[in-house]
């Protein structure tokens, strides 16, 4: 039921294969396309040659006179890159900006900027064409910034014991290849080199129809859109595209198993690639364990004399975890999956504060906008969003879908018909085209579902799955600016368009310098039909980060996400069936 | 640092401590108060009178009537309490009305109601006062609605693997009487027969400034409201205070080890009483157990040349959890402790639905509004919303605080000093008044927090924990209706007040008939100052919530809740000298 071939009739999504590390292809296959690209915009930026531009200034006089000016060791700093974005310039060049920071006595580098500083990169030519040294602030010092262990002085803290997990039967999951099985789901585990982990083909088992059922063709994180907020030369240009910029395939890290993963976690390896196209393995770049969630269901019955009724399941999830970790923030992505049917995705943020250096050093010395939060001496966590759009390309029980908005109602009574005075209703609409499926959550009450009109339960009901979102962010850059052009898929929080090959990259193919001319909300302007036919949800969950002195040196969890759960999916509850796991008694130890 | 007294100079609340299950004060406590009360509402009903008021109907000839006339078997009736509101009646007795459902070849009682029938009891009297019978619609079949595994026929499924736990060196936290230490925190949990599980005295050891720290004064869900969305003879009036009326405390079920909690969890015993004052003793009330959860932070550093960076750190949680079960619908009611500072209460609702009957078999066959969801044959799953209420006595670092507003506003830039158009700063303000206090949330981006203005950071920064809310839910009733001026609390989702000992139910103390005139929306009309102040946060957490077939016969956990987190309350991140704790291989015997 995994096989990509299982989508028949439907030939242009099954030659689109889910992407899977395998080396055949490389040396196999034709080449696929000789069209050279001439529009707006540059791929992404490829580790190598960020490793060159990155030493250019140490060798470059102006800069090792501004850091002999600030007094500062040149053999002490690091570079970094940073794209550059695009404001309005006719012309476009590849270009990134550097920022240089101090690793004296820290490897916290990004909470030890070097400011002042404008250093452009031309990637092409790779050489500096712009530099300028303005005002100099304090670089910030470098205690209390260390976070490794082995750099730090006792005494250690809070206390933890060990939680040890074990399962005598094994992990409750098989991994054939690339494709999971787990309780009653089975899908298929991607990589790719600019998304990360794809997740395709999820299925889940109805013990009831006896016969396993699509939800998902494929989900993965489109572009993760971070704007800085400060309009200053050295910050304005921050506004990132993660994904389409550095690639989150190519920035997955490898998992260090423990911390990162519980100890009954399994791993999956896999490839990047070079510049030049040569493999690079990556280890440990997926997890996928079992995990103790909650209660699944329950009831205590004691309204029944003479019985007593006491019911619960214990819910144990499977959780598939990749880490994408771009400069100084830790993406952490997880995929669970609940036996009740819901997928859950979630991100959760940790890493590194963007900091930026001021002279001041206590609250009351400031006289104007900082545009961030003073979260130690000399040291400003700037405002930024954090902006990730799912691509979920559901496929509800088959591969045509329709998107229904049902939207809760006041009904006021004035008849008399009842001793109330309002009540709710719900109203159901199928939305007819892209336009009418955009959508900005929280402005009414009501459910956002993506159903089947051609499956029905018995008793009538479509079958569906709703999007339970979080609370959501709305972006508040003006339309019109440059960096919100390009990040015109966080318009809205919700959109749904027909599948389409070749529209995969919320904010464009060639993102770095892009001008937004191929963004999710262009493709939309031809607001297609999305009635019965196969269609996408794109989803963005969002954070604004107002940094707090909690962020600071390293930044514990910040998570959202959102959850698909099925609605009249099943003709009743799917695990009414279910059976906890047998409890399973540690072994004793000698005394 | 736990002690009642610690609050000192705040006599008020000093003298009001934390209701504990000691049985001394029944002989030591002299008579508090011989007041009347002659206000609107009446007491929570008692177990003992709903219990004989339930038996009544079957020795009434009209109900024994009503029955054979349905060709229902007597004997295999159940009936059930339903408190009736308040709908504008000048008088109010003490009534309830009561349903009965067949419990014939199944526990499920709920999902197979006698339709068309209206008994009303009156308690004082001890007898029924009203009674109709009216259309007859078919009492849904007993078939597939049955939940209890000793029933069930095989195949059983989805199958799943055991998951043990263990703690080599015991768990990570100490139970003293009803006080409970865990990493850097330390909390009472109370009990109280109305409110269920008290979290009080929460306050975290701070490393660095090597002292205890208070949080959270006290904490407890103080209502909550079902309003039902059917305006028939048979549903109008179900519009509950599950608290109010039934009793939080007193419908707090004994856990059952395993499904409930892991089997790492310890249990804490307590006692709740009869109409009369007879102690019930109540095993299992509450359960205490750490939880892997995820990453607690992380980051890798691949920027410096010849080193390789990487941190990562285990994040393991405390959960206290209780299940208040009140007739049909289950609440889990966890609150979820990080070593990193935040406080996290979370509800999930599990249970049975409340059905109402129909003739109707299919979605097709549908005529008019049905008010709910036909989640199965003759079964429509009524519209309802569940909004809890939590009383939130936040003491950040002291008594006296401050309610903070932060508004994200969006700046634009016409002068051309930047290349951008855009960006947002933060505008906080301390909130003066009750008034300005009543917030709905998604109206527009901001951050809400409680600082204490009397003590900053070493920067400046008020020390703070702010609020990080779930999606919200607003109420849909109309303001002048009855249930929702008796529910007004749920007209914001965030209200604060100064400490007052008498407003600790946001419905009133007399619930059941009550009419509105003693809840939060009241006493907040005072408008009182709240600067600087002993104050309280309340935060309802609500879901619209419109059935699906899944929730049934029995639903799969629908969970909301939010986070409190500190927010420049620390130097810096209170974590960062935390050990990952040792791993720990099966059998893990230490040596």
């Amino acid at each position: 039921m995994t096989s990509h071939s299982s989508k028949s009739g439907h030939a242009t999504k099954a030659n689109c294969p889910v992407s899977s590390p395998s080396l055949d292809g490389l040396w196999a296959g034709p080449v696929v396309s000789d069209n050279v690209y001439k529009g707006n915009g540059f791929p992404t930026l490829s580790v190598d040659e960020q490793s060159i531009a990155i030493e250019l200034p140490k060798k470059y006089p102006p800069f090792i006179a501004s850091v002999k000016k600030r007094g500062l060791n040149l053999s002490e700093i690091v570079c970094s890159t940073f794209s550059m974005g695009w404001f309005g310039e006719k012309e476009s060049r590849r270009t990134v900006r550097i920022d240089c920071f101090m690793k004296e006595s820290t490897v916290n580098i990004y909470v030890r900027p070097i400011s002042g500083l404008t250093i452009v990169v031309d990637l092409g030519r790779m050489k500096i064409v712009e530099y300028h040294d303005r005002e100099i602030e304090t670089v910030p010092t470098a205690e209390n910034n260390e976070y490794q262990v082995s750099k730090q002085n006792p005494p250690f803290g809070p206390k933890q014991h060990s939680l040890a997990s074990h399962q005598p039967q094994g992990p409750g999951f098989q991994i054939n290849g690339h494709s999971v099985s787990w309780a009653n789901w089975k899908f298929h585990i991607g990589f790719d080199v600019r998304a990360g982990v794809i997740i395709s083909l999820a299925s889940t088992y109805d013990l009831e129809k006896h016969k396993s059922r699509r939800v998902l063709y494929k989900g993965y994180i489109s572009e993760l859109f971070v704007p800085y907020q400060d309009p200053s030369d050295e910050f304005y240009f921050k506004t990132f595209f993660d994904a389409g910029e550095f690639e989150f395939g190519l920035s997955t890290v490898s998992l260090i198993p423990n911390p990162d993963c519980p100890p009954n976690a399994e791993f999956i390896d896999t490839y990047t690639h070079s510049a030049e196209g040569a493999p690079i393995p990556l280890k440990n770049a997926v997890c996928i364990f079992e995990q103790y969630n909650s209660i699944m269901w329950r009831h205590i019955e004691t309204g029944i004399s003479d019985e007593f009724i006491e019911e619960s399941r214990t819910e144990v999830n499977l959780i598939v975890r990749s880490v994408v970790t771009v400069g100084n923030y830790d993406n952490i992505i997880d995929w669970e999956f609940k036996a009740s049917g819901s997928i859950k995705p979630s991100i959760a943020l940790s890493g590194i504060l963007e900091i930026k250096a001021t002279n001041i050093k206590h609250k009351d010395e400031i006289k104007e906008d900082l545009h961030g939060t003073l979260v130690s001496e000399n040291s400003i966590g700037v405002y930024h969003d954090h902006f990730y759009i799912y691509y979920l390309d559901l496929d509800i029980d088959g591969t045509h879908n329709s998107f229904e908005k049902t939207s809760l109602k006041t009904v006021r009574i004035t008849d008399g018909s009842s001793k109330r005075k309002s009540y709710w209703i719900i109203e159901t609409q199928t939305v007819k085209t892209e336009s009418d499926a955009k959508i900005t959550i929280g402005l009414a009450p009501g459910e956002l579902a993506f159903v089947n009109p051609n499956k029905k339960t018995v008793v009538g009901n479509e079958v569906g799955y709703r999007l339970i979102p979080a609370i959501p962010a709305h972006p508040l850059l003006t339309e019109d600016d440059y960096p919100q052009i390009r990040g015109a898929f966080t318009n809205y929080n919700v959109w749904v368009a027909p599948y389409n090959r070749t529209e995969k990259w919320a904010g464009g193919l060639y993102v770095d310098h892009s001008r937004g001319d191929d963004t999710l909300a262009v493709w939309t302007k031809k607001n297609r039909d999305i009635v019965n036919k196969d269609i996408v949800m794109w989803h963005v969950v969002g954070i604004h980060h107002v940094p707090a002195q909690e962020d600071f040196p390293i930044m514990p969890l910040l998570s959202t996400g959102f959850e698909l759960r099925p609605t009249n999916f099943f003709e009743r509850n799917p695990v009414l069936k279910i059976l906890s796991p047998r409890d399973v008694k540690w072994p004793g130890c000698p005394k």
